[in-house]
């Protein structure tokens, strides 16, 4: 091959084929949902193949992939996304317009800034709230983490933060703030109940303890291990008198504003300085795609931003806000699924899932075998085997899951003991599958 | 609509659809590069309009972006991406599997490894080397700059740091300073010669009088402006003298390692202790794909990752390391574009925009109207109109370039002082193509 031209491409055919891989993608297949490894025998290879075995190429990545689309794999908040997403985005990545400056994605600029609104209207902030897409929740949080310190307004007095966490905080919380330079012996853990949700008199005796200092409250609604949510109102009260940021870590349960049942979970997200929310979670779009928002809008706007010299339009490039530089258009594949589904199926999905964990939670509760960890409060689930306490015999018989089960359950540890954990998130998974799930763990 | 299953989707015509579209996309147009934004009727609407409006959808996303793939458009370091890579992407997308665990991402994981040790190869450092995939330039930075303040491993002593930056050096560097806390008064910017190249001698200077400190230096291979390198050997060679950290932001000029007639330039990098690539920008990859790579390797296991339990297969969760979580299988992206292309054709296309460049800045010698800024280093140039110095007036002229040309330089401010600047980065320009957007803007 001696040039790289796109016009040397025939696009249509190839196209027919992504059509067709897709479709594997998304059939559902027997054998194990995780294959095995073997060995890479290509790198960076001198000559190219050529676009003729482009087929072959997807097909062995396929193969050799994680098939994240079946309805029985249920280990992690980790689900394919809607296919319309997925289609989008080859659409995004084409266009590759760059959120960086206003010049190379107009549209997108506009579509992030209309679904910022939105969300933060959704989620009850005020209407002069602002944020930004972020390339996944660990850079919203912190994103999120940095302005409540200060951002690049204040740099200088990072050793009077102060930051609360609930125990079930999200493990990119305290990367965010080993990045910030916060040292350990600054960061304050909140005793929390059986499921870690934090104890509002704990937070509000710590506040006391630190009166004077510059406190940051970072609690979490949908945990990874239970999806546990916080008390978020009054914890929200609590920071208002005592004046300490309130961030909410949103990323999984943000979603719950779409469900007209659970919405009420949210209830005092409306006072936090700061929330991130994560589309690539219960929204069904790719990852990574975040959103952190803050209450503060154009009061924040130094904290938050380097300003930009406007563009050619005369509005802002959105490049000036948060941590990152040239941005992917992941707006514009939200947006085209919400304009597809609209909000209201999303809701609809969200209740189901909701009512299946609870179903799921019964069986757990009705076999001789199983024993739930929890009463569901998301569409998680942890639960333990009777009997089955040894840790290496829990290894064994998840390993045997792996390779052998049509499906898969995680193991996650809890306060030094390990459970297996169901997250409900594909649209189309059934009790019935649960069940069986549940016999094959039980008999392995 | 009542749910969103992801089986409800006919998924084949909507692949042809999108075939039809990225047509669209790569193929030249007449008119406008930069659409002019309109108003946005619908955000998060309740009822969905269904898969039917899908094409409509793609097609006013299209409308309404900005036209990277055209060969004029050549105001930034943007392209778009190779169609093949814009393909794959959504085979990338629909898989979704995530770096974070092994399990979820058995082959982007060995792939993603396999391209780190390459890439540290062809850069010349050793095969200890170590590092990550992350979402963007900005977050290499502050990842590689994390961990030369010492990372998970040391976040104490951050007052220790002194970061000697060029002159020429990327927005992100200054960010990431400010997120880690690293106030102004501790960044010293080395002065540099006419396109902002740091002197060794200054640095060497520098480094002196902040003996004993933790001292940190940053330089750049292709600055933002003038695809300025750093003399990167050297200022290696100064580095270890004075036993400080030696980081090269390489995000665009890292490709440069598949030419053969230009990797001179990189002479030196194989002494870095870090290095950033960016196959967003010259590799012709979508958004956001960078690589940090550290040559340390193990012996910054602490420093640079949180550890996890190792996987059911018995390796490493790739999420172990730098400061995301979930992240998007963008290796498998660049991985499947090597395997079409091959490195051979990379370097062929580098090696003929840098001839391009060249000729460009002959014409604009040659040209009674143009004087170049510069003599080019990499495939940017940046130039002026002689008798047009007046911001207002350059200003004027740009903006009828971007209502009224096929094409698009950018305006890029330098010491003060406002210039036209072309990249030449997309494969299929030509110097009759700069010769009439040339014309344009001198007759405008």
């Amino acid at each position: 091959m001696e040039t790289i031209n796109f016009s040397d491409l025939d696009i249509a055919p190839l196209a027919s084929t992504l059509g067709r891989t897709l479709e594997t993608i998304y059939r559902p297949a027997t054998g194990r949902v995780i294959p095995s490894e073997t060995q890479v025998t290509s790198i960076l290879p001198e000559e190219g193949v050529g676009a003729e075995a482009l087929p072959g190429l997807w097909q062995e990545i396929v193969e050799r992939s994680t098939r994240l689309a079946e309805p029985t794999m249920l280990g992690h908040m980790d689900t394919a996304p809607h296919p319309v997403a997925a289609l989008t985005d080859c659409v995004v990545s084409a266009l590759n317009n760059n959120l960086l400056f206003r010049e190379l994605s107009p549209f997108a600029s506009q579509i992030e800034e209309g679904l910022i609104e939105a969300f933060a209207q959704r989620l009850g902030l005020p209407v002069s709230s602002t944020g930004t897409f972020c390339s996944g929740g660990s850079i919203a949080n912190l994103t999120a983490l940095f302005v409540a310190c200060g951002g690049f307004e204040n740099i200088e007095s990072r050793d009077r933060v102060r930051l609360h966490v609930s125990e079930c905080h999200h493990a990119s919380v305290m990367k965010a703030a080993a990045v910030l330079g916060i040292p350990k012996a600054h960061i304050l853990v909140m005793p929390g109940d059986d499921t870690g949700r934090c104890q509002p008199s704990a937070l509000d005796e710590q506040l006391s303890r630190h009166a004077g200092l510059h406190n940051i409250v970072a609690v979490v609604a949908g945990s990874t291990i239970h999806g546990a949510i916080d008390p978020l109102a009054e914890i929200g009260a609590i920071c208002r008198r005592h004046d300490a940021w309130f961030h909410v870590d949103a990323i999984y349960g943000g979603a719950l504003c779409f469900s007209g049942q659970h919405r009420h979970h949210l209830a005092g997200v409306d006072v936090a300085d700061s929330v991130v929310i994560g589309p690539q979670k219960w929204m069904y779009v790719p990852r990574v795609c975040a959103v952190v928002l803050f209450r503060a809008g154009a009061e924040h706007d130094a904290r938050f931003g380097v300003s930009l010299p406007y563009s050619v339009t005369g509005a802002a490039h959105r490049g000036q806000w948060g941590l990152q530089g040239s941005r992917r258009a992941d707006a514009l594949t939200l947006w085209t699924l919400f304009q597809v589904i609209g909000t209201r199926a999303l809701g609809l999905q969200i209740d189901s899932a909701m009512a299946l964990t609870e179903a799921f939670h019964g069986r757990l509760v009705d076999r001789m075998m199983t024993e739930p960890a929890h009463r569901p409060e998301l569409n998680l689930q942890c639960f333990s085997l009777n009997g089955v306490t040894a840790e290496d015999e829990i290894t064994a018989r998840h390993r045997r899951m792996t390779t052998d089960a049509p499906g898969w359950f995680s193991l996650s540890r809890w306060r030094d003991r390990l459970y297996f954990r169901a997250v409900l998130l594909p649209p189309e998974t059934t009790l019935t599958q649960l069940d069986e799930l549940l016999s094959a763990l039980c008999d392995s």
